[in-house]
């Protein structure tokens, strides 16, 4: 079966995280059973977007979620950093600047975009306007249960234009969590990153499922799927995604355009330069 | 000898392209015989990248520059495409907007400096400005001439600010381009990328040899070095820019940052969390 079918959340189910099982790696029993494997989707993922630049008619809009130590950044690092980064840009969203905070919910999202032929990654996304808005009281349900259908029609309008999207939400488990936290303490290399906040979300685990289970019910439709990713293994994950990543962009059939130019004319080109300066051909 | 010293345009110095060899390859006989060098060094390049980031005081901006075909996209592709794209933007400046046009010349260049702990790669840059602009009399030599200056003057507030600049003048003969040229005609899969462009600018040689020459001389400075690659060989241009990328990165000494948060502090929270949900630890 095709991992964007297993994993994806079936356009208009309800979702419910406790019944995932975020250890699950399918028959893959180790990191170096799946490593050949990884090594392969990131070859022609590098293929795939060469196509999709080429072509120049569609973008592709990758959206990551998960808690903190989910595994955001390690994704982009081991599996989407196998792109070519001239026609790859990453944006991390964090803490908006007063000029976003004075827009829409979807401005500032909507500004990077991939344009026809790019790859755009979303380290956190325009879902965070129903995640950690909602489970903190940034705005009243009032506002947040209304911006579902708002993000279904910005990312229909998106996908009119050419754009594929894909979100992917790392699944991991509350142990697994902690052991992730548990390594960034006794590794004193990576004290630097530890912050107070990873500690702050966790009395919120249970609101943030809530949350999570609500965005990926209301907003998996068929422009623009949920995927669910067993991410307590790190390799697993990294396999999972470059490997519907890989699916999905061969689905879309691309083609290298026709020659901008008359061959022939330039071929006559090329040789009266090559006469003209006395150079062999 | 460091290659950051061996193909640096010495401050104040004036450049004679011709007496630079283009085919040039050191002690090295081979594409094989670079290749675990180049690797080894793209390894180094993402550790160093990582430490960038992970210090957020600095920044770096890498300027391309070349005639068509000298490998602008294949020195990102293999060499600069090892960074995270988490970190790493590249920007291709081609025909300017109308609003950009109608900015000073150096507007749309700005916006994609890099901000602190990223690196910016710009695929063609400010120095088009007194290169096609220049050649094809676009501006008076009254207008250009003045710019060499007020490059040198924007590079040096860039500099202050943090950001480390390396200018990379990719050197090929007129011979390996037009080799290259054909090789695209050769093969079908590349005949889309073939553009008019090619052999339109290509009469012009020798005066973009001049424009290229001025503005090596005139903005190689100490705060902003430019290197001249010798690039008919792709192997040898791939290891001499990994390499100074390498060097140059190291030499500013970079340190993790101290943790933002009392790691003491962080194991109690840690093993309360642990604690009350029963979790092992």
């Amino acid at each position: 079966m095709k991992y964007s079918k297993k994993f994806r959340v079936k356009p208009g189910s309800r979702v419910e995280l406790d019944k995932i099982d975020p250890g699950y790696t399918a028959k893959h029993d180790s990191h170096l059973h799946a490593q050949p494997e990884i090594e392969a989707y990131s070859q022609t993922l590098r293929g795939l977007q060469y196509l999709l630049y080429a072509e120049g008619k569609r973008s592709l809009l990758i959206c990551l979620q998960g808690r903190d130590a989910a595994g955001k950044d390690g994704t982009i690092n081991h599996v989407l950093g196998a792109m070519n980064p001239q026609g790859c840009k990453v944006t991390g969203f964090k803490v908006p600047s007063k000029e976003e905070a004075a827009h829409d919910f979807l401005w500032r999202y909507h500004q990077h975009a991939p344009a026809k032929g790019q790859v755009a990654i979303f380290n956190r996304s325009h879902y965070e306007e129903v995640l950690v808005q909602r489970v903190h009281d940034m705005v009243p349900k009032s506002v947040w249960s209304k911006r579902f259908d708002r993000i279904n029609d910005f990312e229909k309008m998106l996908h009119d234009n050419g754009t594929h999207i894909l979100k992917f939400y790392l699944h991991i488990d509350a142990e697994e969590q902690l052991r992730r936290f548990k390594q960034r303490i006794d590794d004193p290399a990576r004290h630097w990153k530890i912050s107070e906040a990873d500690y702050a979300e966790r009395p919120f685990w249970d609101d943030y499922t809530k949350a999570f289970e609500d965005a990926l019910s209301h907003c998996s439709t068929h422009h623009a799927p949920w995927f669910v990713i067993p991410s307590n293994h790190k390799w697993f994950r990294n396999l999972v995604i470059s490997r519907i990543v890989c699916e999905q962009l061969e689905a879309l059939d691309m083609q290298f355009p026709e020659p901008a130019v008359d061959i022939e004319d330039i071929k006559k080109k090329y040789h009266a330069i090559a006469a003209a300066e006395g150079l062999k051909t």
